[in-house]
């Protein structure tokens, strides 16, 4: 039964690191697709979003078995937390093939002539995703720490380039389809660095027991 | 042990289902903030949503305390689920907040010229949601299941929504800030009714041990 356990724990954790790098490569791509206006790879992108979906349905399932073993405080928690990061990865992989589904419509018009610091917003959110990640493999609890207020950052670019592009809309109709495609984007981008901030949270909860869930706005 | 099992299992419950009329009640209080442009209830409901980001906390604490006590298969089942109805009722309140923040702005504008079947998109949001928690309530895994497809007319509506409002912004380009709002509040509302369909699966897994995410599309 103990070995049982550990095996099934280990196995946990094994499945929720390739979900992680899964859900990695997808924002990656995703962003590659929008930024490249690569057709091809935006439906890759969108086909691929299914395997999250899988992972996040059999972690639960393991989770589910091994709550049943009535486990050790600690393990409860990693258990509890696994299954919350898991979560928040396929909506990682939800929110990437949102930006593919934009970036396989854009790549089939002209390019809009405005310049929104889209890669710097994708930059950060990746950052952060990869951080937060980084810090749960690690028991980080300061780096998470240190990655929650980031969100701000990502969340007043979103705000700078949703202006700058209700502007040009307004100075340019024919652009308004295409500019509230980059308008869905950007807000995929930021509901990317929202998921990195929750999973940031739980590392925390992870290695303190302390829930800092809603304080820090 | 066992008396605290049960008193602690009743006590989550009853703390759900003050979370579920809480969230019920700020969705419908957006929505009137929202269609009869009232500022002050739109400020109302944004400064409520703490309450239900309480509730989660609450209810995940509440839900450690009965995982540790090694409960039998069926309880754990409820746990999980409660857990999980908290989560998305949590996100609920974030959409109402977020339809509220619209309404408060928009309130403060000329109305749009545009007639917008929101109304309808809105009370069917606020079925599906109604339902779902009856569902729970009744463990009726039926009325569950039956509600899961009404999302796909929650999703053409917000499509057909979105496609006036573009083609409203094209034509009035003084429009833009108001409709861009008003998109913002559409999507809310189908996030809502996401979340309604995320709680019917779960009462469908409560009742027939069955997961059946990501089955359907």
């Amino acid at each position: 039964m103990e070995r049982h356990f550990d095996h099934d724990l280990s196995e946990l954790k094994q499945r929720l690191l390739t979900m992680a790098s899964q859900a990695e490569t997808a924002v990656n791509r995703a962003i590659e697709a929008l930024t490249t206006r690569n057709y091809d790879l935006a439906i890759q992108v969108k086909q691929n979003d299914e395997i999250l979906d899988r992972g996040e349905v059999e972690i639960d399932e393991l989770a589910i078995r091994l709550l049943a073993k009535a486990p050790l405080a600690t393990d409860l928690r990693l258990v509890m937390v696994a299954m919350k990061i898991s979560q928040n990865l396929e909506r990682v992989g939800d929110e990437a093939a949102k930006i593919a589904k934009r970036a396989r419509d854009l790549s089939q018009e002209p390019p809009v002539k405005i310049n929104v610091d889209l890669p710097r917003m994708a930059g950060l959110a990746l950052v952060m995703l990869k951080g937060a990640l980084d810090a749960f493999v690690n028991r980080d609890s300061a780096a998470a720490r240190a990655l929650i207020p980031r969100d701000e950052e990502v969340d007043a670019l979103n705000k700078q380039i949703n202006g700058e592009l209700t502007q040009f809309m307004m100075s340019d109709r024919d652009s308004i389809p295409r500019c509230l495609n980059l308008m869905i984007a950007t807000r995929s981008l930021e509901r990317i660095a929202d998921h990195a901030t929750n999973i940031a949270e739980e590392v925390v909860y992870l290695c303190e027991a302390a829930d800092i869930r809603h304080t820090a706005k």
